[in-house]
Formats: C-alpha cells, structure tokens, sequence
C-alpha cells in the first residue's frame, strides 16, 4: 500500500498506529469473541471506554470536575440549535462573533430562537482577517465564538471574548493546543478532525448551566445526556470507540509534544507559502490558522494544475473550498511532519517547472 | 478466536463474511491510500457510496421512486421528535397505536407539538400481546405504530391500520421480511439490528410529505436532508459504509431466503420453548416476534443461571430487558441458524440438570 497524505479538512487523516490497533482488534475486541462494532452500548465494556473516554479527554484538556463531558449524535450543525434550545432562555439574546461560513449557520439557527447580536464581523474583509469583538452588550445568555475557521484559514491566538458564558465551536482545533477550558461555559466539536472520526459531536458544558426545566424535546435537552451520561439511546458506539483510541494515542504523544509539532508543521509550510514567488497565502500574519492552511497562485488553472501535480508527491486533498478556490492543506493532528515536507516539495518543484 | 453467538437486542451481530471485509479494506479503502474513515464525505467514491446504499435498499425493499431514502443521525430516538415537528403540521393531531416503551417513547415527544390520540394499547395485559386498532379518528396528520417491540417480543405479522399517511418504526425488523413500503408514508430504523451499524437512521418517506415552508431549525427538518442528499453536515460515514456492505450482502443472499431464514430461526426456538417444561414464553401466539424472543423460567434465579450456564455454549447477551426480566434472543438476519441449534442445545442441558 502507498503512503499517502490525505489533506482533507475533515473526515480527515489518523494515525497510522490508531489505524493498525483498530484492524488488529476489529474481529475480537478484548477477547469477547465479538467486534466492538457488534457489542452492546449497555455492556459492562462499553460503559468502561466511555469512562475512559471522558477520562482521557479530562487530562488532555485539563478539564475541571465542574464541566460535564458529553457525546452526543448530530454533528457540530446540531449543537447550532441546541445551544440556543438550552441557553438561550433568561434574556432571549446572544452576542456572536461572525468569522465565517460556521458561525454564521449558527447564527442563522440562534435567530429562530431569539435576538442575535453581531459584535464583530469580517464578512467585508471577506474573512481573510478575524474580526474584532466590540463591547459585549449587557443582559445576553451568552457569547458565542468559532476558535478556527477551516474554510479560510484563520485562527483565534487567544480566546477573543470575555463573558460569564462563553461558547466556543473547536471543531477544528480541539485539541491540537493547550486551551483554557474554565474561561468557557461551554466548548464543542464534531470528531472527524483531532479526536476521531465522524458520528460524534463532543459537548464539555459547566454543569450549572445544564437545565431540566425546559420545553425542549428530550433528545436535544443536555439534562437528557448527562443524566444517561452519554447512552440515553444507542450512540454511534464505533465512533466513539476510535475516539477512545485517538485520545489514548494523544495521552502516549503528549500535548506539549503534539502543540510543538503543529506549531512547527504550520510553520513549515507558511515560511514556504512566504518566501515563494508563485504561491501566496491572503491570510493577516497572526490571524493564520495552525491547522488549516490556505494558498493559491491566483490563478485558478494553476491552481488546479498544482492539486493534480501534488498528487504525484503523494499530497492528496487539498482544494480549496469551492466559495473560495485556491489550495487548503489541512495539518490536524495526525498529519505528519513528513507529509507537509512532502507538500513543500511538491510546492518547489512546482514552481522551478513553471517559473524555471 | 472463539465462535461467539452474540444475542444482543442492538448493537448486534454483523455477518462474519461482512466483518472480514470490512477488515481486509480498513486501512486501504479501493487503492485510495486511505481508510474509508478518513475519506471526505463530500469525496466522489463516498458520494458514490451513498448512492450503490440508496440503490442497495430501494431494490431490497422494493421502494417505489415517490419515495425518498435519507440517511440521518441521531438515532431513531430524534425521529421522536423529527415526525411531529414535520408531519403534525395541519390538524396538529395523531393517532398512537401504543405496543410498548418506544412507542410510548414517541407518544411523548409528539405530545409536545400537538394532541395525540391513543387508539389502542396493551399497556393493561403488560404488552404481552399486541393492541388492537380502533377505527381510526378523522381529522389526524398521521397513524403511528411500532412493527416490532424489542422488549416484549411481540411483532406485527400485517399491518394494523391503514391511513393515509402511515408512519412505522421499523428499527428492530427492517428487512428481515418483505413489507409493503407503499402502505406507509414514513418507515424508520436505526440502524444497528438489521442495516449495519449503531450511527445512522434509515428515513423512507413519501416525496410529497417533505415540506420546506416549516419554522422547524434546519437540522431536524426532512427538506434540508433531501436538498443534500444525506450530505448537509458529515454524517457518521463509517457507519453508512458498513451499511452500504450489509445491504450488499443481504442483496447477495436474496430476501426471499431470508425471510425463510428468519422464520426457520424464530419457529426453531419456539417450538423448542413450547416443548420445554421449564422455559416459557408467555406471548400470544399470533404475536410473537421473529426477532427477538424473549423467554423465563419463572423463577429470576433459575433464570440467572441458565444466562450464565449459556455461556459454555457460546450464548452471549440473552438477558432480558431490565423492566421484564428472564431472558431474550435476539434473531436478526445476521444470527446464523447454528446459534439458535447451540441455544437450544444449551437449554435443553439446562434443563436436563435442573429437572432430572
């Protein structure tokens, strides 16, 4: 089988390692006799790996015994409701921070369900910078951000706004930096790019937050969840498993060594996106994204060209999204150091074929 | 590895031969490279996969072109609240016909949006038999019924009223039998018994149902689906894959053989229980399941140690539902005819010791 490196924004790629470990025990988990792809969500087991589950996800991201850690079904798209359907119910209004595709379909849903305020957009920017937060207004339910954005390749540095209950999308940098999970209220990611695969959405919610008193139907009510502690009805059991396996690999790596490494991969391609004279990224300096790197020749042939010439180089995946064109390469945690050296050999040899 | 015979009600067996395969591809997905969990579902081969699952099913169940076939997520617990909130949209009431805890399950969320009307139940004789539908009520969105109760072992042979816009919960029986999908408006299934595994819910529903003008939020209404064509946000890819295997396997083993399959299996272990002076079942004949039988002692701590007895027989996951008790083999289509020879044979040993 030929090594490939698979760019994609997500599902995205796993370690090789996670990946031999699952289809080695794929037929016989623990010696059941049976795959956990067939085994019971209320086994004595199955409960055990969620345990774990939660516990590994506790000390990667040194989560505090006061937040409850929940796996839910949906994706991210789902929570776009949900957190308005569960939070948004003292002053009716919320404060969110517009960087993008993703936070404006959650603005879209919290709309059905009150008043949004926007305290900051980059839609004229065409997102290529993140937008500043103005003063937050008074008498919101909460404030609402997007850590990274996949589609343009920008990244909050530091947590941009300041409130009492505070709600991140870090669907697609969880996990990938430290981050302070007790500045937020509530943090939430789908898993198919840093903890796994697709079919679970992870919910880490201060539990005072968490209401029983509402007219919300049961399978969107957190109380419903945390009370059954993740299994009210049967989850995406596999799914949840690989997340298991992801985040015990994470435990082996460690994530000082795991944040140096994507520090040093983005660092890697963005010097050689600078210091070509083909390639460019649009992207404010320090806006730019760790985890999803966007580029272009500015010329969309070229483009296209550059993506099949690629994979050649065994670099597969990395068209832009299709309302903004161009190249992504996406380095989640799994991307190793090698394939984004294969990416920038492919970006020179590119360049010396056209620009000799 | 040991041969296992794994009753679970759900997550449940898969076929050996779909498992192997599943196995052999995990790592290299058709010369891709990648492994199927790392590939996006906005990918050609992917989308191509939903489409041979769609093709898969609309041959196996014979589904006319009127209707449309989602993937969702979930669980079939969401479809709760996803068929009131689509479907209970004019006279803002429906009938209920109630045959145990999922029926009841979804009697509750639909009494959140608007009057549900009970017309029969067998709540009183302990669902132990099925209930009888009343003459339906005029003025009503839709008739709901479960075809197959997973708890109490009862399961519809024909289908018990007709209206208009007929709505089953087929989770625990789908395609183990052939069942007129044009006498229904909506049939759904999670789909960890019969169609894969646990991730994804099969929605079958007439086209002209889907309405867009709702206040619904995006995610949890039927048009935004059928616009994406099961692709809005990523769904649990791993498991439509190992959906779109089992269809292929049930395509190759033909309906008709097992349907046969499946009353052999059903009529074997019944007949077994009806001769035994020490096993009982106390379903009305007429009423029993196919798939899942449920059966007692009589006495909680005989049953106790025939579940455990069991096990020497490679009889795993045959305790019944925490609210009945005793025993419960589940039969679905992946439960090869050996396992139910090796559960008889266990009770019959069983029996033999304890009544000599």
């Amino acid at each position: 089988m030929a090594q490939v490196y698979n760019f994609s924004a997500g599902p995205a790629m796993l370690d090789p390692g996670v990946m031999r470990q699952i289809q080695a025990e794929l037929l016989d988990y623990q010696n059941t006799g049976m795959s956990i792809m067939e085994m019971s969500h209320r086994s004595a087991l199955f409960e055990a790996l969620v345990q774990d589950a939660k516990a590994n996800l506790r000390v990667l991201m040194n989560i505090p015994e006061h937040y409850e850690i929940l796996f839910l079904q949906g994706g991210a798209s789902l929570q776009f409701s949900m957190i308005p359907m569960n939070l948004m119910l003292d002053h009716r209004r919320a404060a969110y921070l517009n960087s993008g595709v993703w936070s404006q379909k959650a603005v879209d849903e919290a709309k059905r369900h009150g008043e949004v305020i926007i305290v900051g957009d980059s839609a004229d920017q065409k997102y290529k910078c993140l937008p500043i937060c103005d003063a937050l207004p008074s008498a919101i339910d909460y404030a609402y951000y997007v850590s990274n954005n996949t589609i343009y390749g920008t990244q909050f540095k530091t947590i941009p706004m300041d409130h009492p209950v505070l709600i991140a999308d870090m669907s697609s940098d969880i996990l990938s930096k430290p981050i302070d999970v007790s500045k937020h209220a509530l943090i939430f990611a789908g898993a198919q790019k840093n903890l796994g695969i697709a079919g679970v959405t992870l919910v880490i919610i201060r539990k005072d937050l968490i209401r029983e008193d509402l007219s919300v139907d049961t399978m969107l009510r957190y109380a419903t969840h945390q009370k059954a502690d993740s299994l009210y009805n049967t989850p995406a059991s596999f799914s949840l498993y690989v997340l298991k396996k992801v985040t015990d690999w994470l435990l082996e790596v460690g994530m000082d060594a795991m944040t140096k490494r994507n520090e040093l991969k983005a660092n890697m391609l963005y010097t050689a996106i600078d210091q070509s004279e083909l390639f460019m990224n649009e992207i404010k300096k320090e806006d730019r994204s760790w985890m999803n790197v966007v580029f272009t020749t500015k010329d969309p042939q070229l483009d296209e060209a550059f993506i099949s010439f690629a994979k050649s180089y065994a670099c597969v995946n990395i068209k832009g999204y299709r309302s903004v064109g161009g190249m992504r390469a996406s380095l989640y945690n799994a991307m190793p150091i090698e394939g984004v050296q294969r990416l920038i050999e492919a970006m020179e040899a590119f360049e010396r074929q056209v620009k000799p």
